[in-house]
Formats: C-alpha cells, structure tokens, sequence
C-alpha cells in the first residue's frame, strides 16, 4: 500500500488519473476540469509519466504538443478511484451528489460493492481477515500478530 | 473525491486507518506496526479523529491513557483501502506480497473486484459511464461534457 501511496498518493495526481481514465488527455483539458496551477500539473503529469500510470505522445506537430494517455496500470488502478469516489458520494456531499458512475443502459446510479472474484462475497464479509503473504518480512509478521491478538481479546 | 482526499488523503493516514480496521487501537500498536514518528503519527490521530474515523476513548486511568477505535465511517471507507492493497500486490511488489486478505475458510487469497450491488456486473465494463449527479457545478458539468466529446472522437 505504501508502494501504490508513494506513486499517487497525492490529490492531484488521483483527480488527473480519474479525468485521463474518462478519456480526458490534453494539458488544457486537465487545466479547465481540475482549475490547477499550470506548474503543479505539469510536474504531476510527469511523475505520473514516470511512475507508468499515464503515456506521453506527440499529437501534433509545429509546434509539437503532447498528451496523456492512460495506461494499462492506469486501468487497473481504476477501482480504487471509483471506490473513493462512491464513499466520498456517500458521505461528503451534503448539497448532493456532483458525479457519479451510472449504468448507461438503466441510467441507474451504480453502487459499487468490492467482491472476491473466486467466491462472489463481499470483501467485508468476516471471512476474509488480513494475512501476511510469502514475502512478509519482520514488520508486517508482528502487524499480522498483534492483528490477531486483537482479534482473541 | 477531493473531499474525500482532504480528510485521509496522506499515506500515514491511510496506512493508520489499514491499521485501525484491523483492530489496533493503542498508539505503541501503530507505532510498532508503521514505523512513524511519535509526533507524526499524533497528529495523523487527531486529524483522523476530527474527520470522524476514529473515536478516542480512555481505556485506563491514572495514568489516562486513549485509544483509538476504527468508526463506521472507517468501516465504509475499507473498500478503498482493500482495493488499494488489491493493486499494491498486482503490481509493486517485485519480492513477493508482503499481506493480502485471505478467505479463512479457504485459507485462498481473495482477488478483491469491484462490481455493482443492483446488477452484479463489474464496474469496468463499458456499460457504466461518469456522469453528473443531480448537484453538479458548472465545473463537473463542464468535465462530463469534456469526456463526452472525448468519448465520440
């Protein structure tokens, strides 16, 4: 989690990755939906370049102008986005909801629940608790331990 | 989303709030678990208390001492940070997945995936579209379009 935070743990680079996973790719485009200072979405546009979220190309040229496209990785990392954006519709907006992700055929808002692929159940379900992996080293084994102290008191 | 980032939009907010949902609550817990820096990891406290995802309670007197207890809130917030660790473990760990979540009856790692409570269907297919809500501003209103536009070019 820590690894994923470092790369786009930052507002900004999260409200880019949304808009650019929507289709938007252009420097004015990012400018006018999110109203950031040219300066900070450039240097975010280039660590998200960096990072392998989003890929740089020329779509035009004299003068050369470039875009962002979203990435595979970009893609993947969509439903972290889309589950932030429901909770934040569930509990900040208290003059309503501003956007949504809605079912184009129903023109139902979605309500988007996390599921284990194999099983069908709801991630929150007390089946599934928080385990170390094969690779854990010292740190999480004592996080996993005192996890589980928590769990017999 | 921005509001949402406002409140726990910080990697040792988030990384205390993992923590909290898995049943630490006492300050050397989080201390041992992440590794933070006393003062660092008081004001994260404070400030996710104030936001409303944790409560702090005194568990022991003379001397007073708090606790920190993951809210309902916090509780509804675990989807994003399940879908994050999800993510983290797809891509940045070259040396192995360091902690996971596990179906206990399976002992099998769950593969977190996000779908739509009403229809069942996962939210990355093509049918669920961003959309403005019944509040939208003129910004948002302002992006739709944006992305529609982007979406027929």
């Amino acid at each position: 989690m820590g690894r994923t935070l470092e790369r786009v743990g930052d507002t900004w680079s999260l409200m880019i990755l949304r808009d650019a996973l929507q289709g938007l790719s252009k420097f004015d485009q990012f400018q006018r939906s999110l109203g950031v200072a040219p300066n900070i979405l450039t240097q975010r546009l280039a660590a998200l370049v960096e990072a392998g979220f989003l890929e740089r190309r020329p779509y035009q040229e004299r003068p050369v102008r470039h875009e962002y496209v979203a990435t595979d990785l970009a893609r993947d990392f969509a439903p972290v986005l889309t589950a932030l954006m429901a909770f934040g519709n569930r509990h900040f907006f208290a003059e309503g909801v501003a956007s949504q992700m809605v079912d184009a055929t129903t023109g139902l808002p979605a309500e988007p629940v996390l599921v284990d692929r194999r099983s069908g159940k709801p991630m929150d379900s007390p089946d599934f608790v928080y385990a170390a992996g094969p690779a854990a080293g010292p740190v999480v084994l004592e996080r996993v331990a005192q996890v589980a102290r928590g769990r017999q008191s």
